[in-house]
């Protein structure tokens, strides 16, 4: 490994961020409890047990409840094989368990999925932050070869060929002639996915007061990761997610871990300074979610702990420090959403007919 | 088309079976309401509300519990991205709405995927039966290659592997001393995939006595049903589904509909008058369960009305026949599942990891 020289414009970015967060109550939303730990004011915030409001985007029950249909629709694929819960299994905590995402045809994708679960607190989405919201978001598997490999136009077609789905578009989006639009979709999942959000963790708990949430050696965990420099990155109700850091601040990870042909978020920016620099990843039910990194290669979250404080910290921690930092994170799985199945509609006599070829083939 | 001269024994133990039916209440459950169409006495059943009692198999909530997570978990197959909800998606009637199934490594298998809504009330399993029951059903898609491509062996490690489902499975196998087996992962989905019923259907209502559950049109199809005789192979409590035919009881189909190197139940049983014999198709939710026969290959309920007059009864359907008989079928879409959708443990450090090549390669 060799030292990186990198100074991001993302990272000074991200730091400005931080500094902003200068003062105010300690921890989580009681401000009157003194907790054993001591966490600087701001640093963290409890997850929510309702979604936040989002802009231009009205959760009416009718949009949640579309937007939960379409996210387990395998029709919004070409192949009616893959929906977003494919790779966003909500069973999983929102995750596939995959190094990277398996799509159209059993190709590979190029990283590991992010979680669904509490991503709309996420500053941008995709791993690059390509996407400025979840709604954009949305739009890029479905139409990604490698993932659902569908059209635009297709996509519409078809949920203009199903009588039920016009029907709950025209109820969703009640003040649109044309409801059954592709940025409609992407809108209603949206809205959908910001209600998948994981309150109560036992760390939750412990933010807002209750000091028996955490063992001693949980609560040793989280004064490492708040004396070792972590939360210089992950802070924040998720814990991460809210700026973009190089991967190897310090030290650049071998090509395994990083690999180098990608070169991360100066694909979008195309900044030199944005070479291998990545979201932050947001730590919420990280225990629930491997393999880790954007490349997926680290499965086991002690060697994850490892690696970041190699290549973030320039530290080599302690066997001891690993440990209790892993137990202190297990304490951020909160409570998996309590999700219904939706019964899907029937198709209709026009539904265009799945397609399991390349593009443009059956 | 030729004409069939078959005469298969597993059709003569179907007519056996039908003439044990003599005679006995009209239709449904109330035997005092007069129906305005003729049914003949215990020609069909409605669909319970609540799953039948399984030999050997006792529905304890532990068990259904434990059956219903691992219907959902995609870690019994090698690749950790199919589960049995993938071909029988309950948001979808329990389909998948491709002409054949497509599994490990997106190879299509070679038939139809039936659903598993109802699929208790069977005779057997499978469209040639090959499965005496759903227990025995659940243990050939995990280890099929063209499927969840699996072995026994790994399947048990992975459960066992996996404190949770340890845990689980002495809780439903209380008796066992090593409960955590390929046979008990069978048998905990056998006692889930039993409770998948669709009761209420307004077919299920009208045998009930509801005389207004069904429209003049819709009558005019269930006495058409009855007269024309579809009621031979097509009836029950799962309006078909106990019985073996030839497909081409009269008049064999084309090559595209029953392709000629499927022979069906002779692969099973090797006697010559079961070459291309098949379970009867359990007609509940048809509608619903597009595309039709065991290969898949008519998407159109009433042109799949019009293939059945033809090869089974060798009668040329008018369309007025065909309007009347797919309406009638339509009214045999029940009440779907409601199912709260799984959350599934967490890997232990000793599960083995997903495997998305070919069998024996990662």
């Amino acid at each position: 490994m060799r030292a990186s020289t990198l100074v991001s414009s993302s990272l000074v970015a991200g730091l400005a961020l931080l500094s902003a967060c200068g003062s105010g109550s300690t921890g989580g939303t009681d401000q009157t409890t003194q907790l054993d730990v001591d966490i600087p004011a701001n640093m963290f915030e409890p997850v929510a047990a309702t979604a936040p409001d989002l802009p231009n985007n009205a959760a009416t029950p009718e949009r949640v409840a579309l937007g939960k249909m379409l996210f387990f629709e395998p029709r919004l694929s070409a192949s009616w094989l893959i929906s977003c819960n494919t790779c966003h299994n909500l069973g999983l905590a929102g995750v596939d368990l995959q190094e990277t995402s398996v799509g159209h045809g059993w190709q590979r994708g190029p990283r590991n999925a992010p979680t669904v679960l509490n991503a709309v607190y996420n500053v941008a989405q995709f791993w690059d932050g390509r996407a400025a919201n979840l709604e954009e978001q949305a739009k890029g598997p479905v139409q990604a070869g490698v993932e659902m490999n569908n059209t635009q136009d297709r996509v519409v077609a078809t949920l203009k060929s199903i009588p039920e789905y016009v029907d709950r578009f025209h109820a969703a989006f009640p003040e649109d002639t044309d409801p059954v639009s592709f940025d409609n979709m992407a809108r209603a999942i949206e809205v959908y996915e910001a209600t998948l959000l994981t309150p109560d963790s036992r760390f939750d708990l412990y933010l807002k007061g209750d000091v028996s949430a955490l063992s001693a050696s949980e609560k040793q965990g989280l004064q490492l990761f708040i004396s070792k420099g972590c939360t210089a990155c992950h802070n924040g109700i998720n814990i991460g997610g809210r700026a973009y850091f190089p991967f190897g601040v310090v030290n650049r990870p071998d090509a395994e871990i990083l690999p180098r042909d990608d070169m991360g978020r100066f694909k979008v920016t195309h900044v030199t300074t944005d070479e291998y620099v990545f979201r932050v990843a947001a730590l919420r039910n990280v225990a629930l979610t491997p393999p880790y990194f954007h490349s997926g290669k680290v499965w086991d979250l002690g060697e994850a702990v490892r690696v970041m404080g190699t290549a973030q910290l320039g530290s080599n921690l302690t066997d001891a420090d690993v440990e209790a930092i892993t137990a202190f994170l297990h304490t951020l799985n909160g409570r998996q959403p309590d999700v219904s199945y939706p019964i899907l509609p029937p198709s209709g006599p026009d539904t265009p007919r799945p397609m399991t070829g390349p593009t443009g083939t059956r």
